[in-house]
């Protein structure tokens, strides 16, 4: 679905001046031909690849490429994911920008699966959020997704999440839940955010579908599943807030029960996947 | 200049269904008003607080914002960034998407601001790269600056920056700089990409005004500079590849009396700051 | 939020060629300046009138324009709703696109607004659909709610509904819920189109939050809902396919017990409730 | 020419979710291909069929679509308009957005065909207006050809047609002529809107080529024609005002003698053609 | 209307980097104020003056901008067209694209003027073309009428031109006309481009409304004009094709007794109005 | 790269009307295939066809052209430079914005072209300047490369060029020198523009990079070269300021010595290439 992003792949061109790459115009023959590799410098998972694949092509549709492995591919150091051949302007000019779309979301991915791993043995799963770079939600979730997370919400259409600000607006918790019942979307589950077991009874009292355990210490949280799986064994239950992307941090999140634990830095704090383009 | 970045603005509000909040206009009611805090959660330095006023604002004109610092503040945690008050439910509906640029932006600004630090007592500076998000480079060279770092090239028609793959093209060092020089335009230096004391050399040879030292380990940096400026004072050096942000790593790298020290990963690899809306 | 709009509304100047309207740039004086009025010719509820303001206001900032009512309000016909006031030009330029706004979506909240009155005296309410105009979603799914409705999903992010396309394709009604279980986002319900008791029966083994009765016959409807409310009490139900906006229809299928009846008339066959521009 | 609407049609994907459709990606295996047809459900004439295959196209190229018949084909209840085969997931994902194209269109064409079977027999022919959907407007008017009615201004430039708020504001009908012919573009015809048989006469002595008559009682709309004919044969004459589409009074509006009709109901209030589309 | 092409001033001051001017970024400090005058150099006619205005304006809303007078203005050199103050840095920044829209719609506007002058005496007028910059076609044609010309045709919908191409696409003049007549919208009258008086003749037996006389000698030029008066006094005449700006020749078409003389030199080869800014 | 270029294309058809054009619409039949040329009536340089191949193209894909040649080609009067074949309608509707690209962008390239020869026998060589047509940047310097001429700054970020208001805003020539050098990128040389010999001697003396003569008489212009070549070999001198296109003039300046002439007519007041199509 590449297609859907050339608008942004077009912008991307824009601002790197791709059409006007000074030093590959003065020292690289209008007609040389290239042959190049997309290489992968760390361990980790591939996403997007077919980004990066698309804007060589939007810059220039003489180049051809042939994918070696797909999104979604956990990889080696000095692993080849693509095979590039055609004009040698166009493929240096596109370089940068195509390894920056990759870079970035293989970081996400690659971050993900790292936070995945910890949860092995566990029924618990990783979320994102929607602390996602403005612009590119749609390409980071789907990275996400290719590491081994689940999406949370896409944006403020596609879920309840009753916050702070909400209860403190509408009057408490029960009266939250009570007005989203009533008036949000009926595909929707209503979810409130509890910092306190006294929240999460309240919560519960007031049958929300799921609870969001914020900022707890892990024996609270511990005991609020407890409590919530015996008064209600259908409620899901996601942990969150500054959980951290740590193995055994997650690890003890993990052990207390719940079925989520979201994570914004998956999105907001990935350090790029480091790959780079080699001529031969 | 927030102006020039209401489309991403808008781009941004709309992929975050920011006029669907369903948790919010079933919670909150149409008319109340409110009063909040934009906090900063750790010690950094701010960037996109501009940006993320005018997203407030891009929702709805109602919302007024007294910023009590400017980009560029250095803040600690709790500072109070901005006060903002107006109606409940457009304050929420933007919340996210204002965070999401003023933490990603703030982010970069303070890991340069770190690395700008551990160049304390020498000369050298901090350069960024072409290595930014697709869509947010203006955006992401700013917050270097705001962190006190210097911006390398801001897209590939200002600088002439001939690499490997350049060099392959072109035929060698030297042919590659004397086409450049004919061909390039005439505000432009010419810097060369070198990983090695003979490539520094024919660079120096075939008067590369800059040289970039990619590469290279601490001891043969320092000869390279050593030689540099015995050879040609006036050629200005800058170091690059995989030096990362490790405040010893950049004072030994500084120490071998460099000018430039390019880092990807304040751009690409920045966690972001963490700043939080608060309802009074 | 009109301002998110400034886009379509720009678009729609710029397709009626409001900068090059010749008939009033040759008939009507520069200077001259006029009073006119927004009138509705018929009953109904109106929609569009912010994003008919920001109409006039897009094409020339110096029109100002005293709205009597807000978007929502029921009106009679020969009602004033707003009292515009400024150069003679613009006022006639800008017209066409701000009644064809106001005029389509008041279309669509008065018609939801007949339906809406002709479920009084049952639980059951208005759902709108994805069958909107392509570009007007969100202010056509605004119209709804300004004319009593409630929104089905916004779109393909925020909810699963399962029809019969995926059914074949995952393989029966049981497989396909347990499938949107394990990997849809864990706020969202899962509703499944049945168009027999058969087929009803499955989904509430299969554990469905929630029923889509299609093209159901009255009387097949009414045993299906009496069998869900005895299997499952919390199950919602709704009623969809080809059901019209026909009063006496629409009451007897909300006679039916269900909770929701949708209709995708109600925004792709909404004839436009008739409004014009005086001049005093 | 559906190129030209790739923009209309990528909005409208981003507006549905198409890359999100939690319910297809949940339930549909990545690699399954699938046959479909579009079928039309309604006797009627099509339009939009293009921009529909185009929509398909445009999220996944891999579809492939036959179509077997075109725009303005007329069609019959179960008719089959389309074969498409591709990945079930996409085939999935595009349809609500390519059915909303096709089903609002061609709902457009069907509207306009029976009204102008309603003139059979007569001279008269249909005409649509400037009261489009914005954003929509070349092809609800392309969409108004395909049911045999002819165009009358696409925009405010392409012709001059001086209505009632236009003579107030010019001070005459006589005076509005002259200014318009002195300096409106030459090669458009002047027309004015008269409502009684005084403003008929000062139109034609003025020397108006085309002469509107606006909200007539049958009647003394045919006691205009008579007078024009008489005084200007050449004067072309146009029928508008709230005549709607019931054949029996097209019919009757037609038997004055008018050259043409407008209605603005075929493009502002016409019902959708129902469409939909079907796994083999 | 500058609001209407507040896109296309984007794009210009994103094109010019006006975000990332480093020469002032470096040398003007960040709180320097300034007053500057835009300032004519050579005689003309002034437009583009407001989208000026509105290009510093969308740079940096804290400048302020005194016009002395309006588009349409004749000007001397050195005169002062507005005086601006405001941030040094953003005036700077935006002064080139600014001046580049002022220059270039002044330089149309002026070339214009000065052909109207040379048929001062005649009652021929001067018409613009399509042949107009792609992206400022209606900012082109305001430019041609702030100079005194009139408009043609604005685009392909707004009047119907025969012209060679198509006359052999429908198999003659007579075809052509009468196919048109039957199937254009019945606002748009019927022009003809003739290239000998047969052509002539034959286009008015088939009642063409206006008649082109293309690229023919003068002498031609006045039989026709003699010939068309006589047979159809009512019928327009225009004289087109490679006519120049001289003003000798252009007086000397005029004199033939056409109505109009359209000329592409106008829009397609205006040399810009030499404007500056310059500060106090 | 025309791709970079189809939003530009899809604009101006669009601003165009090609989607309604009447005329052909009227009297070319829907089934008519065509054979068509492009000619060029003067002689010239070429620039512009590939994107006028694509607007072709991007109207109706179905459209195929055989270029002869290619941007960059000198042509004479009455060669031909495509082949088009294809839907006579489409090719009929697209040909004026083909053609206005094709005409304009060549009208550049052969001015530049005429520049260039007048400065044989120099070593002088044309630049551009940033007085280029909004929108258009990126395409009219790439014409003034195909006619032989070099690129100045494509835009404020790619070179520090220090005008008479910097200095003044900076308080000095020297001063504003050493600010650029310690804050703008380190790639880009600092070139400053001197209107004396005493402004010539300080920006020496500060170590300017490159001296812009402007608006000098040549004899002054003669001694300024002399100073600089004895003072500083290395630094490069451009001479501006209301030069103009005149080979006399051009070759006077030529004749002083200086590196570089920049002429802002080659881009803001270049008259366009006549270009047409012909029918078969």
């Amino acid at each position: 679905m590449a297609n859907l992003h050339l608008d942004l792949i077009q912008q991307a061109l824009a601002e790197d001046g791709a059409e006007a790459d000074v030093t590959t115009l003065s020292t690289v023959p209008l007609e040389q031909q290239t042959q190049a590799n997309i290489i992968v410098r760390q361990a980790g998972v591939i996403a997007g690849l077919a980004i990066a694949v698309a804007t060589f092509r939007e810059l220039d549709q003489r180049i051809s490429i042939e994918t070696l492995l797909q999104d979604g591919a956990v990889v080696q150091p000095g692993q080849v994911l693509a095979l590039i051949s055609g004009p040698a302007r166009s493929v240096l000019s596109a370089e940068r920008v195509a390894l920056n779309f990759l870079g970035h979301l293989s970081g996400i991915a690659t971050l993900t699966a790292k936070c995945v791993r910890a949860l092995e043995g566990s029924e618990a799963r990783i979320l994102d959020t929607r602390k996602t770079t403005p612009g590119l939600r749609s390409l980071e979730k789907e990275a996400v997704r290719l590491g081994g997370g689940q999406n949370h919400r896409f944006n403020l259409s596609d879920g309840v999440l009753i916050k702070d600000n909400h209860i403190k607006a509408a009057g408490g918790i029960s009266l939250a839940i009570s007005l989203a019942r009533r008036q949000a979307p009926h595909l929707l589950k209503i979810e409130v955010e509890c910092e306190t077991l006294i929240e999460v009874r309240e919560a519960l009292e007031a049958e929300a579908d799921v609870i969001l355990l914020d900022n707890m210490h892990v024996d609270t949280m511990r005991s609020a599943v407890e409590f919530i799986r015996r008064a209600s064994p259908k409620v899901l239950i996601e942990a969150s807030g500054s959980i951290g992307t740590n193995p055994v941090k997650l690890a003890s999140v993990a052990a207390t029960g719940v079925d989520f634990i979201s994570l914004g830095a998956i999105t907001h704090s990935a350090p790029q996947l480091d790959v780079s383009l080699e001529f031969d």
